[in-house]
């Protein structure tokens, strides 16, 4: 999968402008993320399988717009991952400053090793278990520094102890040297980030009546990308 | 959800025949669980949401069909389920030995308790992590002999290890003082089963015409019960 994946991301980047998104096999995905569970919402008419979930015609119509742009690269383990990241920034590489990482996946903390892992189900009639992970290499920094050193490379930093939220994101800025990171508090995202730089930190918040709206903070971290990114093509 | 799932499946007992099944709230589902990824199906023809997966009108008019007596009772933790069971198994007792206990849910072997939950994210500069699991109490069997002793009850037991299949399956029978264990091997278990008793271990195995035909070995399962039961309760 990944590497077919691959393939058609190069395909994609040789071909022009491209959005290609990386994600988790089984995570929602734009366009489908809130059509879950469809099947409850069809309906037999005519011997036709219908959809009546609201709004279905609208977000299939505006996937077709964009599926000559936008490239989904499924990965599995985080060795797919770290690879796949590995593979698209080296085609990346010549586009300079006008590449722009968005690296919102939360790549796992912690893992066993293949060679820690039991050949056979653990028993539970063996009593207690204890488990043994190992922290995830950060390979992050490396990535950007030798192969998109010109990128604009965005980071996420999830915590849940806001107190601590600022001075991790900009710890993350010190070591991989990229240009921002998105800090969210986990009971707070969806209508609170904080975009941290290392001089301004800088709070993008969703009022009452954009949350009853039904407005997403994505749009609006969206739209503050564009133009940090655009300011930041100019200042070179 | 639990209590309105227990209320919802109290009616249906209470209207008379029904199949009540529990399952985990992201489980695959009967009718439904070989279509996953329905949105990429889906075709906007003159303004209307047309599912076009090979199958869906057939399995959506069987389900309809069953609609009345299939009762579906989600669960999110290893709690939820326990006190579903348990509501439920009061509610099936005086069915007596009509009633069948089908235990297809892999209940987790190993939690963490809520009080040994940490308050906030886990952090990876720590370093290295070990995680202290405790077995999951087992409540099987004093639910089965104190609430429904006379219902015809079957558990699973699932293996990778071939060799320790049989030992652990009666070892569950002795434990429980239930009716039936199906035991699988993880590698094979979509075209072989074990149904064991203390007696008797009886293999349920699908030629190769029937796999490549698309027989699925659930179908042969329900069958073999269904004349255990018969037996079952004609015998008493």
């Amino acid at each position: 999968m990944g590497t077919r994946g691959a393939s058609s991301a190069e395909h994609f980047l040789r071909a022009g402008y491209a959005v290609i998104f990386f994600h988790r096999e089984e995570s929602l995905k734009p366009f489908s993320r809130k059509f879950v569970n469809l099947f409850a919402d069809i309906e037999v008419i005519d011997g036709k399988a219908i959809c009546t979930a609201p709004g279905i015609t609208e977000a299939v119509t505006e996937q077709h717009k964009y599926k000559d742009d936008l490239c989904m690269v499924p990965f599995v383990t985080i060795d797919d991952y770290l690879h796949l990241l590995e593979k698209l920034c080296a085609l990346l590489a010549n586009h300079g400053r006008l590449a722009l990482l968005y690296l919102a996946a939360a790549v796992s903390d912690f893992y066993i090793s293949q060679d820690k892992m039991p050949t056979h189900k653990i028993q539970s009639s063996d009593g207690d278990l204890n488990l043994s992970l190992s922290v995830v290499p950060k390979k992050l920094g490396s990535v950007i520094s030798s192969l998109v050193p010109e990128a604009f490379t965005i980071s996420f930093k999830l915590e849940t102890d806001e107190s601590i939220l600022i001075k991790k994101a900009r710890g993350a800025l010190e070591k991989y040297g990229h240009e921002l990171v998105i800090g969210n508090v986990l009971q707070m995202r969806k209508r609170k980030v904080v975009f941290v730089e290392l001089a301004a930190a800088e709070p993008i918040e969703l009022s009452d009546n954009e949350v009853n709206a039904g407005v997403e903070i994505e749009t609006r971290i969206v739209e503050e990308l564009v133009k940090k990114h655009s300011v930041f093509i100019e200042n070179h």
